[in-house]
């Protein structure tokens, strides 16, 4: 069996804990990603050098580091004092080589080397893109930080004008034995990539195994009280129909503390409609996925191992 | 014969030109670079960071890296726009490697390796140096950018306290067959090496040829209507006795309208005292050794090429 080719599509911190999973495993992964950001370090060098938000990309090229790797804590470390203070080193590195290549496509390709990754990291498009959302009570919204950071859930984002998918991430895609969307960010960091039409097209279209990962809790100012359920809903209205023939979720308990924790900031845990994914035909992984540190995350090392398990038994059935 | 070893003292663009031609040659090439730079990019760094001033160091580094590679075009590469504006990326570099090992050594000696140098960059000690001067007319001042920008020459320099040397920095020079001081700025590059007592002392007994290579054109504010005799006198004065066994020294004409071109900024050729020098006992390398495009600078190439015929000749004679 050949190795198994991997592509995961997302942005933020959802992507990069799962890489760092990943990894690990006897895969070749690719992260596609989005770059709607325009936020922090990543927004400021969008406004004032004119390069793609580095952020997204920087914390998947780093998840794909050696973990001890020198070059990897450089690029997350962030300047503390003057000018620089909040920069992360590895945005700096990604837009003074994007003004130096004349090309961001270039500049993470040369990052992928000096960080010797494991794996391969794509933006999804190397367009100035802007996100566009509408919420569930009508108010439209542009812009990543107002979409995230504004009150109630999101019911569709789009871009527009629509850009051009960067050739390579298409090309994933379309090679991928599996195609995994999530963890992350439902309206900022999953759905953008299906905004871009062909990647929309290759996602749709392939024969690959495509796989949901699920956020644990709700994130305010975009999935506020959804259900698992709630995230197919709104990937399928937007791709047009049902799309996953895995989701994977958490079933482990939260504590007390924690969900009090989310709670005061308007996030709960996402709750799992279990027969009702079963009667519209998912197959679904239910697990303890949660890790709690300051926060709740995904236990990397279990979700790779589920999704390393789902592709080899895929591939081995498909011969 | 075994590959010479010559250590170069100096800072800023001199030192940069001439490693620029000498990592042609088969030596083994040691930079000795001054930290009293408190201008430009360095200077903010070092005030907002509190990192020592990276920019001489970047420049050495970069000109002992492949001319073509990637890593030192991104190394000289200025942000233009925004919070950033006027930072060489490997100031950013360097500054953020020292905050994230705790050791700007550390930061130079990774930064060698990503560009490839052949040869060693060395700062000559780790402390936070300030230089002061006493010009001519008896203005004491302090800041390498008030010595530079002020008005009059300078008589001497010094370090207040007097800082510890770079070890490494001391051991390049006793290793050495070569000691080269110069091309560049005489009270703030060359002379603060030796306001460092175990490098000045290093310099002053060292076995091997020691060579000064005289700036071309006099530096207002710093060594207006210097001779090379005087250029010489000022290093004799610092360290208490002849140093040189070799002065090298151009002789090639300079076009009018270049010393027009200078003069407008209260520059003029060093004039060279030939039978003076010869007189006291040093023998002087005199030739064409200027190339001009926007300003005035060493033949990197001719000059590499008479300081390697020096110390192969010397160490054939001494056996």
């Amino acid at each position: 069996m050949s190795r198994p080719r991997i592509a995961a599509l997302g942005g933020g911190t959802g992507l990069s804990a799962l890489l760092r999973g990943m990894k690990r495993a006897p895969v070749d992964i690719t992260a596609v990603v989005t770059v709607a950001d325009d936020g922090g370090s990543s927004g400021r060098l969008r406004r004032e050098l004119g390069v793609l938000p580095p952020g997204d990309i920087r914390n998947c090229l780093v998840a794909l580091a050696d973990d001890e790797s020198l070059m990897g804590r450089l690029f997350q470390h962030r300047f503390a004092d003057g000018d620089l203070s909040g920069h992360p080193f590895g945005n700096l590195f990604l837009a003074a080589l994007s003004e130096v290549t004349g090309s961001f496509d270039h500049a993470v390709r040369e990052c992928s080397r000096v960080l010797k990754i494991r794996g391969e990291v794509l933006p999804s498009t190397l367009a100035q893109i802007r996100l566009w959302a509408e919420r569930v009570d009508g108010e439209v919204v542009s812009g990543e930080t107002r979409i995230a950071g504004g009150t109630g859930p999101c019911r569709r984002v789009w871009l527009d004008p629509k850009p051009p998918a960067h050739p390579p991430a298409v090309e994933a895609v379309r090679r991928a034995d599996l195609v995994l969307l999530g963890p992350g960010s439902l309206f900022t960091s999953v759905l953008p990539h299906l905004a871009i039409p062909e990647l929309a097209q290759a996602v749709a279209e392939t024969d690959a195994l495509r796989v949901y990962v699920c956020n644990v809790m709700t994130q305010p100012g975009e999935t506020d009280d959804y259900t698992v359920g709630d995230h197919l809903d709104a990937i399928q209205a937007h791709i047009g129909h049902q799309l996953f023939d895995y989701v994977i979720v958490n079933d482990g308990e939260i504590p007390e503390q924690v969900h009090q924790m989310y709670a005061e900031k308007g996030s709960k845990a996402v709750s799992v409609d279990m027969e009702e994914m079963t009667r519209r035909g998912y197959k679904v992984i239910a697990d303890t996925l949660v890790l709690f540190r300051t926060y709740l995350r995904h236990d990397a090392s279990k979700l790779s191992l589920h999704i390393y398990q789902l592709v080899t038994d895929w591939m081995q059935r498909k011969g």
